[in-house]
C-alpha cells in the first residue's frame, strides 16, 4: 500500500492507495482509525451501489449504526435539490453532530457528500472512497466541494478537508472507457502544469495506462495525488497558486455549461480546454511549440476530445467564462503555460490572439 | 458610538452599536473599511426594503458595484430554496469572489446572507446590518450561519464570521412589539446563563426597556454582545461551553419545529424554553427557587410566552428534541442553571423529573 500525506496543519489527512483494498480488513482499519462516533452515512449513486455498497456496509455494521443514501448518477443531479436528498436522509435515520459521511463513487459523490459534511448542522466528518480515476486523482485532494447552480458549474461550496481518503485501484477495472479517459485528462494535467518528466512518462507509458495495469496505474495515481497536495499545502483556499489547477477548466467549464452538462464529461471538456490553453500558450510565443501536438496525440490515444463540443461559437465561451470564480473583477483569468511543467495564473495576455484560438477550436 | 471587539484571531471583527447611524457619513466610512472588492450585494426583505434598502444604497453607489437581492419576508422562507434566489441573484448580476454580501434585515436575513456568502464560489466577505433586536444581540456575534430543514431547524449551515457589524438602534423605534419582546427574551438569557447582576438590571430597567430608551437599549445590546462575545472567543465552533448560549432553545425548537415555525416567533419559543428549563433547574435542587417566577414576571411584562404552544404535548417534545443538533448520539442534552448567572449542558438529570416538568408546560 502506497500511502500520501495532504500536509494541511490540523486538516491534514492520509490517502491510501492499493489493489484489492475496498473489502478487505485493513479498509476495516483505516476505516475505524478515521471514524470518530458511532454514526455512519454512506452517500453513493445508482451504479456504484449495486456494486461497492454491501461490501463497505458490511466492514461497518457491527461496530456502528450503518445508513445510506443511494442517489441518482450524473453531473445533472451535482445540485441542490440532490444535496437536500442527503440532508433529509441524515434527519430521516436521526443523524447527529458526531456523524461521519463516506462518500463512496466518483467526484459527483464526492463533491455532493463532502459538501453535505460541511453543511450539514454546520459540519461533520467525512471520509472518501472513490471509485473513478477522476476523482482519485483530482477530488481526493484539496477539499474542494458543492454542487452546480443552473447559471455556473460548482458556483456554491465549501473547502472542506476529509478524515482521509481510501483508494483501491481494482476499482478502475470496471469503469467505462469514457470515465477512464476522462480521469486520465487530469493525470496529464499534472504533468503540464508541474512535472515535465511525469509528462514524459505518461507518453511512454500511455499503453500500459491505456489497458489499466495496476502497477502503472498505482504509480500514476500515487504521483498526481502527490502533486495536487503539493499544490494545496501552499495554498489551500486558493488565494493564488493553487489556480494553476484549473488548467484547461475555464475553457473546460463554458464547454460543460454550453452543453448542460451532459454532452462533455468533466474530464473531456479539461481535455478539450488544456489543448486550447496550450495552443494559446504556443500562440502568444510563451510555450515551446510541439507541446501541443503530443498533448493532442496523448488525447486521441485516449479517445479524448481535441475540440470544441459542436455548435458551440466564441461567444458562448465569452459569455460563459466570464463568469467563471476565477475572474477577480471583470477579465477572463487564464491558466497558461511558459513551459512544460510551469503554469502561471494572468489576465495579462494578447485578446486578439485569445479570441482567433477560440474561433479555431469552434466548428 | 460604542465598539464591541468580537475577538476570534484572524477571524476577530468590530461590533458598531449607535444612533442615528444606519444613512450616515460614520456608516459610509465604516463599509468602506469593511469592503475589500469594487462589487456589493445588498440582501434584505420585504418589510425592510421600503424603509432602509435605498438609504444603504446611497452610502455604496458612488464607489461600488451595488446589488440587491429582496426576499420574501419570515421563517419559513429560511430554506433552501430562498438561498438558491440569492445565488442565482449574484450571477445573474456577475459578481465574482471579490464580492461582498450585506445581511440588512433581521435573524432570518442574517442567518442566510451569512450562509450565502460562506457558500457561493466556497466563500466571499459579508457585512450585517441587523434592523431588528434578536438580529442585534444573537445573530451578530458568534457566525452562526444557515437554513432550516423540513425536518429541523438550523440543521444547513457553515460558521462564518462577518467582517462588520453595524447596529443602528433607531431601527428598533419602528421594530413592531411582538418582534421586540422576542429579541428582549435573547437578552435576558445572557442575564440567566452568565451575569447575575445583569438579569438584575434587567429587572431594574423592564420599563425603560419596554418603551425603548436609547440609552438603556445601547446599554443592553452591548452587554448582550458582550457576553455573547466572551463565550464565543472561548469556543467557536460549539464543541462545549457555547452550547450554553442555546438556553431554552433545545425545548424553543422543538415548539417552534411542532407549530412549523408559524405559532411562535424563535424568541418566543426561546422565552418559554427558558422558563422551562429554568424551572427543570429548580424541580432538580440545582437553582434557587424563586428565579423561575422572576423570569415568569419579565416574560409577562413583555408579552412573551410562559407554556407551549396549544396542543402540543409532551410526545411532541420528545420527538422533536431527539433530532436537536446538541444531542451527541441520542441522550437530548440540555441546558440548565447551576445558579443564576451559571448554566451548564448536560445529559445527566432526573428523565422522570424531565418529563414531568414538560407535561406541566403542555395544555
Amino acid at each position: 500500500m502506497k500511502t500520501i500525506h495532504v500536509d494541511l496543519g490540523d486538516r491534514s489527512y492520509p490517502i491510501f492507495i492499493s489493489s484489492d483494498l475496498i473489502a478487505s480488513k485493513t479498509a476495516q482499519t483505516l476505516l475505524a482509525d478515521s471514524i470518530r462516533g458511532k454514526q455512519v452515512m454512506i452517500v453513493t449513486n445508482e451504479t456504484i451501489a449495486p456494486i461497492y455498497l454491501k461490501k463497505v456496509e458490511q466492514l461497518l455494521a457491527h461496530e456502528y449504526q450503518v445508513s445510506s443514501t443511494i442517489l441518482p448518477d450524473g453531473e445533472s443531479f451535482k445540485n441542490l435539490d440532490t444535496l437536500n436528498q442527503i440532508f433529509t436522509s441524515l434527519l430521516e435515520s436521526r443523524h447527529n453532530r458526531t456523524t461521519t459521511l463516506i462518500a463512496l463513487g466518483g467526484g459527483v459523490i464526492g463533491d455532493m457528500t463532502g459538501y453535505a459534511a460541511a453543511s450539514y448542522q454546520r459540519g461533520v466528518d467525512f471520509i472518501q472512497i472513490p471509485t473513478t480515476l477522476l476523482a482519485q486523482v483530482d477530488s481526493s485532494v484539496g477539499g474542494k466541494t458543492g454542487v452546480n447552480h443552473a447559471l455556473g458549474k460548482n458556483m456554491i461550496g465549501a473547502f472542506k478537508q476529509p478524515q482521509s481518503v481510501i483508494i483501491d485501484i481494482d476499482t478502475l477495472q470496471t469503469l467505462d472507457k469514457r470515465q477512464f479517459a476522462a480521469g486520465m485528462a487530469e493525470v496529464i494535467k499534472y504533468g503540464l502544469i508541474w512535472d515535465s518528466e511525469f509528462f514524459k512518462w505518461i507518453e511512454d507509458n500511455i499503453v500500459q495506462l491505456v489497458s489499466r495495469d495496476p502497477d502503472t496505474l498505482q504509480y500514476a495515481i500515487a504521483k498526481s495525488c502527490e502533486i495536487k497536495a503539493a499544490v494545496v499545502a501552499e495554498d489551500e483556499t486558493e488565494k493564488g497558486l493553487r489556480a494553476i489547477l484549473n488548467l484547461g477548466h475555464t475553457f473546460g467549464h463554458a464547454m460543460e455549461t454550453f452543453g448542460n452538462y451532459s454532452t462533455f464529461l468533466h474530464g473531456e471538456a479539461v481535455a478539450a480546454g488544456m489543448v486550447m490553453a496550450t495552443d494559446l500558450s504556443e500562440r502568444l510565443g510563451w510555450l515551446e511549440t510541439g507541446i501541443t501536438d503530443r498533448l493532442k496525440k496523448l488525447n486521441q490515444q485516449l479517445n479524448l476530445p481535441n475540440s470544441s463540443p459542436e455548435g458551440m461559437d466564441m461567444d458562448d465561451y465569452i459569455n460563459y467564462m466570464s463568469v467563471d470564480k476565477k475572474n477577480l473583477d471583470s477579465d477572463i483569468r487564464l491558466v497558461l503555460l511558459m513551459g512544460l511543467g510551469k503554469a502561471i495564473i494572468t489576465t495579462e495576455y494578447d485578446k486578439v490572439v485569445f479570441e482567433s484560438t477560440l474561433k479555431d477550436y469552434c466548428s
